[in-house]
């Protein structure tokens, strides 16, 4: 039996990737593929309960240090527990989120060490790497208008935490991983309606994995 | 203001950490200093949760990987929440088991890399190691009484999921660590009545921190 492709989705919020999982999903089952869609964190009993800590951080004080080894040790189970079984007897993954997340999110965006998360991602990946990684990115356009309301979106943003300075950052760590693992990592944009770049995602991952 | 001092009790279950923590935060507050005694993993509202998913390890499958990055995550928490504001306004802290438990328990209790563990350590603490670690270990006779009933033992450690084998290996860790760092690390052999071994702690306390 052929082992399943492990293919992940990453971008900063808005872009789409939970949707952008399921379409593919979707579409990878219309061609008589099995195929396990997960979200990071999440997806076991353990990783569903580091979540809750994580998602309650708002009202704690949580250091960054804390939050990543807590995203690392969820994935740590998700991948022993489900992804690589799944894999072996030969169901494809998509998963909404995975180890380049950590790298964009707490790296660029919490200013924690590169080095240090990359060695921690290993560590909780253990080899399960994935196949494909899909970075949906916002066209153009919409990067010059959240600049122009740059003011109204961090008074939003304030509410769940995040600045568009810290936005900026994971973008650019988005950017800078694609560029450093090219072979894995491929850039669609997400123009255009949500079943056009499922049509891009899936002529991508026909050319890439099938 | 003097910086409070950091002391840590380490060793195998059953050697009295707990209560040897409670009584040198008595003997010190009784000479006039201010105590925090606090427990690992725990100590804050975050790291309390962490505990209840560790403690709950045993009826779910948790990885060697997802329990080790769990204690760092815990740690992280309580250094920099607890231990650090403590120390500076200078309250001592005293902490039943604390990094070297993760180096004898996950890295030769289950065989997790040390260098790896040393390094989540250092991220974990960041800087804020014990002044000093007292190694409590049970008197030669003890030993060769639990390797009499060995059988015995492994039965009921079955049911805590920790064989004799595995005790032996965290021992063998706690006295490797003790062997690498004689400047923090004292040892210390619990023959004698628990106010004895007390006593010993006090005294020892006194020479290299007083």
């Amino acid at each position: 039996m052929q082992r399943g492709r492990f293919v992940t989705f990453e971008g900063v919020d808005g872009t789409g990737k939970t949707t952008q999982s399921r379409l593919l999903g979707q579409n990878l089952e219309a061609e008589g593929i099995k195929v396990l869609i997960l979200r990071e964190p999440g997806g076991t009993a353990i990783s569903e309960k580091i979540r809750d800590i994580l998602l309650d951080a708002s009202q704690n004080n949580m250091t960054a240090e804390t939050e990543v080894l807590l995203f690392e040790a969820a994935r740590a189970q998700i991948v022993r527990e489900v992804i690589r079984p799944a894999l072996d007897r030969g169901t494809w993954v998509i998963c909404d989120r995975f180890m380049d997340s950590t790298v964009a999110y707490q790296g660029y965006g919490r200013g924690l060490g590169l080095e240090l998360i990359d060695q921690l991602n290993d560590f909780a990946v253990g080899g399960t790497k994935p196949d494909l990684t899909v970075l949906l990115q916002l066209p153009p356009e919409s990067r010059a208008e959240r600049l122009e309301r740059r003011h109204e979106l961090e008074a939003a943003d304030r509410l769940d935490g995040e600045s568009e300075d810290f936005r900026s950052e994971v973008d650019r760590g988005f950017r800078a991983l694609a560029a450093r693992e090219p072979e894995r990592f491929s850039c669609i944009e997400t123009q255009g309606t949500k079943e056009e770049t499922a049509g891009l995602v899936l002529e991508l991952v026909r050319r890439v994995l099938l």
